[in-house]
């Protein structure tokens, strides 16, 4: 059966049905033309938006549309997690070809009903399209957040340690994977890297342990790439930063996949984007104690990967072998390195 | 100068330079990852997406990119007025070729925000990616209601009178302008019909009166075309309607376009869609009342078109001959019918 077959509001009913039942706090919930939602009296309400397009963010040959609904509910839920809140309720988009089959659409939808539900929040509302060729999936969230846990990209100060949860590179990793069938590595790292490239985890717990700590300057995740990210931090906060490439947290996975392909893997963390671990700042005293912190509450480990400096510095990389390399804070001089590849999208 | 020249960042800071000042209830708004936003104590949220795609929605030398983003803003509008709600705060999710020219989005970006403005709401977030073909625009808007104000599609009792505002069909009428360059009719009529089919103005202050009034059943707007959108609230009230075509409003425009075309402007009334008044039921007693006060309160027109009836009904139109057509209130056994070109989209 294809979504032509049972029509617009054929298919808003079948998906209504597929979901959960919507939580109290929503009073009109899917298949009406408005959601409506009762709002928390203290907290600020966060708000953010992130499509996957087909041919731009995905190809559907290499990811199942299962997949799919649980990547772009994670994209948007890692937006939430990184500035400390909580997600609540999301509309989503579809722009579909009236040829799509009706179990892409189940599926898609049982994708991020499941991401959703694991964050503890739900899918209230939306709109499908026709389209003529691509599928495009457009994700607005909504969150919460109590004013004194919100961690902004701003904030970063002159000598902070910066901090990254988890390993980087691992997502640039599985696209190489999926771009090159024929690069061979272990049954068990091709596993670890598909999976951190096609259904990344946000780190929802951790941004909630990092930001009730009270101890963090400023956070972001990783979705452009640590470079790209670390930029929006600098330029926001009117700093420079330095990276330290020999500390860079990198997965016996990915090593193995960029030592068999001839790259470095420390670029494919450096520049490589949908990680989606968090980026934070902290006062160097207090750079331990986060780390003591996130492991003992089961966020798993942070690393110190370099430090804040003069606006001036730019971004610099402290190089392996000893070598610094410098990038300009300015986004419209690239015309090349780390993320040369980010030009849009 | 085209989008590629600046990148997607340096579009966002550009995008960002020409809006207005953010409201004070926007605590971090365009620009970061996600929009910071304070929400009133009692108020109900409201929150709705709508999308125009290139080739579905629109096509690009009909409309310029100002009116395109007035149109997009305004369908959102729309829904928020029809539950008696006011809009707050959009997100726009952007998905365009990198050969889009700058002055493209700029004037894009002027219509969202003029029409915004005139809304008494703002664009806070929002997101852009690249595509390989076609132009699409999601937006997605946030807005407030009292929840004594809030009116849904439910509600509509059995002898209620069906009213609707302002005139049905001339969306349709300048659609059919459009297709058909060589139909002939006044430029008054021209001016009229294309305006209302391309730069739509959302029945907000309508929505305002109506919904204070407390006097109504249920509200939808008429954005599919009367018979879907009565439909809709019949389903969701669990009643029939009648509708009475002599009584239909249609303008003078309408009904020129229509003849000159060896159409029925009451068949354009009837299911053009895009008309983006307000559709509502009420005792019959208020209606006078309630026509009374929109007009007073500087509203415009309103009319009754018709009666709730028993579900078993369905949708019975009467018409201006003295006969009867029936419709399901079954989307599913649509195979044609005033409207069967409404299957998804």
């Amino acid at each position: 059966l294809q979504v032509k077959d049972i029509g617009e509001f054929g298919l808003i009913r079948r998906i209504a049905n597929a979901l959960p039942t919507a939580p109290p706090d929503v009073v009109v919930g899917i298949g009406d033309d408005v959601a409506v939602l009762r709002t928390s009296r203290a907290d600020y309400l966060l708000a953010t938006c992130d499509v996957q397009v087909e041919n731009v963010h995905f190809v559907r040959k290499a990811a199942t549309a299962y997949q799919l609904g649980r990547k772009v509910m994670a994209v948007n839920i890692s937006d939430i997690a990184a500035v400390g809140g909580i997600p609540a309720w999301s509309l989503v988009s579809l722009v579909i070809p009236e040829k799509t089959s009706l179990s892409f659409v189940d599926e898609l939808y049982r994708g991020m009903a499941d991401q959703m539900r694991e964050a503890g929040a739900s899918i209230v509302g939306g709109n499908i399209s026709n389209a003529h060729m691509d599928i495009m999936i457009d994700v607005f969230l909504l969150g919460n957040v109590k004013p004194e846990h919100l961690v902004l990209r701003q904030g970063a100060q002159h000598g902070d340690a910066i901090l990254v949860t988890g390993s980087l590179g691992d997502s640039k990793a599985g696209l190489e994977l999926i771009l090159h069938p024929d690069l061979v590595v272990s049954d068990s790292a091709r596993e670890h890297l598909l999976s951190r490239h096609l259904t990344p985890e946000p780190r929802l717990q951790q941004g909630q342990i990092l930001a009730r700590s009270g101890r963090l300057h400023c956070m972001a995740d990783v979705s452009d790439g640590l470079m790209s990210d670390l930029r929006h931090i600098c330029r926001a906060s009117r700093v420079g930063a330095e990276l330290w490439e020999k500390d860079l947290p990198i997965s016996d996975a990915c090593k193995e996949a960029a030592s068999n392909s001839n790259q470095k893997a420390s670029s494919w963390a450096l520049a490589g984007g949908e990680d989606y671990e968090l980026l934070f700042t902290a006062a160097p005293d207090d750079a331990e104690r986060i780390q003591e912190l996130l492991e003992k509450e089961g966020g798993g480990p942070c690393r110190v990967i370099g430090k804040i400096v003069s606006k001036g510095q730019g971004i610099v990389v402290l190089g392996s072998d000893g070598g610094r390399t410098s990038f300009s804070l300015d986004f419209a001089l690239d015309k090349g390195g780390w993320d040369h590849f980010h030009s849009i999208g």
